[in-house]
């Protein structure tokens, strides 16, 4: 019996041509009338999901009473409404496919405002004398990621073979990575951000490290730090942020990653964040840049599947306890 | 008898330790008045200078008889009045002295321009489908640095192993260099532009490189070609550049440095480029940002000088011809 996976969006014809070499039915959701959709679903063995407004999870999956797996497209899985899925299910992120362009982004971000690109000004003195502009060197500075999954440690070789950083990496279990010279668990945070010259957040969000950067830690924070979010919002607590940077200005912060409010990320936020001078924001767009990116992320989450249809382990396992 | 060194601005502690160890007596200009002024010049066999506003050379030189060596502090010197120096007295530059800084400042402005952040807007569609905002990708993207001197080679640096770059580099004989993977004469310029994802300006400005970016070299440039100019405005013709960047919204374009009008650096400039959304401009702060470089920078030129002082070639010096 073919093994049915129905997919919430459309994908590219080299992800297709992937699964031609298996016993599947593929179908995607989007070429699909409304009663050819049920009877997708109830056989459907494999969801791929981007999970979001086009397709409501909580609403389908008793629709889907043969389920066994979720492979999402997106990185982060925090969106996925876990208490309502059956533990029978596995759940698989794509964990790694947005590692280069974001951890591109989380460097751009971080230069434009070391140099003072996000404020300029045409008149040197100015422009040096500001504490929002003045620039600061990178070269051979402390680069403090929290995160060392995939694009942790793209930021960390990024820093460490273009501009010489000392890199500190903090992980749940502290264990020793790639691209980092020093390593340490969560509950270490504190004594590391006052060494760090640039702090770069690739976290993901989970019950662990939902607002782990809250008002102790941001004022922690080294005179001058730079400090850049391409994880999730809500691994900083946004009130917090709003409070610290308007009191210390010498600290300037960048994100490419909202907080939820109602299950959507609230863009602009809640807080005035966007009008401070030291803030710079971009629309959570690091990792959905281009359809060569998007369509790479497609192919991987695919390969993915594959290795469930091969008998074989897939990557990126959810641990569904560490969001419930 | 002691070599009589005059310097044009007040040397910091480190340096002026150096010199203790050679038989020389210095003259900061700010700390003289009128008259120990003349007496210094009159006697002067070495002169350190910023020969800009605050010193004029034009009317100095002709106080200074026994001068032999013209020792800048600045990088470039295109600005120095080369047909009233006699044929009698070596010029060094100061080359190298801000390469790091430099290199990271053309690296933000690149980085900044490429995912956009010069212009940020927070709707995601928006500003992915917007030519000027959207984000591309750098890794393995083919660089092209004109002049391979040492800032060029730090751009190169820093591309090769931050962001896997395929580097290919214009310097006036074509001599390989390190970092970079080819290497053309200048006369190839026009082949090599049509290449390039990226495109860094590191030239000094001399006979051979002024308005060498004019229409037809901007014209040639690749689709989406991003291009940041960190070594002197003039080697850019700024009528050429507003025309080009006006009618190709693709190209996005960031500059540190200004064309010269009437001996200095017109900020803003004449034609109304700071108006174009593909147009980034920092006002030549890309050197001069910290009290540690301006002092590195002081060091670098007094050791040249005691190069000099004890019989050795001094480095960077500046062939006269290649400016008159």
């Amino acid at each position: 019996m073919p093994t049915v996976i129905v997919s919430t969006i459309e994908l590219p014809e080299k992800a297709k041509e992937l699964l031609r070499d298996y016993d599947v039915v593929l179908y995607e959701l989007p070429r699909l009338g409304k009663e050819e959709l049920a009877s997708a679903l109830s056989r459907a063995e494999v969801l791929m999901c981007w999970c979001g407004r086009e397709f409501d999870l909580t609403r389908s999956i008793n629709s889907m009473p043969r389920l066994r797996v979720i492979q999402t497209f997106s990185a982060g899985v925090d969106h996925l409404p876990f208490p309502v899925i059956p533990s029978n299910i596995e759940v698989y992120s794509n964990a790694g496919a947005y590692s280069v362009p974001v951890a591109e982004h989380a460097w751009a971000m971080i230069l434009t405002l070391a140099k003072g690109l996000h404020r300029p000004v045409l008149n040197a003195r100015e422009y040096l004398g500001n504490e929002i502009t003045s620039p600061r060197r990178i070269i051979e500075s402390t680069l403090l990621v929290l995160g060392t999954g995939g694009i942790g440690l793209e930021i960390a070789r990024i820093g460490k073979e273009g501009f010489r950083t000392h890199n500190i990496g903090i992980n749940r279990s502290g264990r020793p990575t790639e691209y980092f010279d020093e390593v340490y668990p969560t509950n270490q945070l504190l004594d590391a951000l006052p060494r760090a010259d640039i702090v770069a957040i690739a976290l993901p969000l989970n019950k662990y490290t939902k607002a782990l950067v809250s008002e102790k830690e941001l004022k922690a924070l080294k005179h001058g730090a730079i400090v850049v979010n391409v994880g999730r919002g809500d691994v900083v607590k946004e009130e917090d942020l709003y409070k610290v940077l308007k009191e210390r200005q010498d600290i300037r912060f960048g994100t490419d990653v909202w907080w939820m409010h109602d299950g959507h990320e609230e863009i602009p936020p809640m807080t005035p964040l966007t009008t401070l001078p030291n803030f710079l924001g971009t629309p959570h767009i690091a990792g959905g840049a281009q359809r060569e990116i998007a369509e790479y992320a497609m192919i991987r989450a695919v390969e993915n599947v594959i290795r469930y249809l091969r008998g074989e382990t897939p990557m990126n396992k959810v641990s569904i306890s560490d969001y419930v």
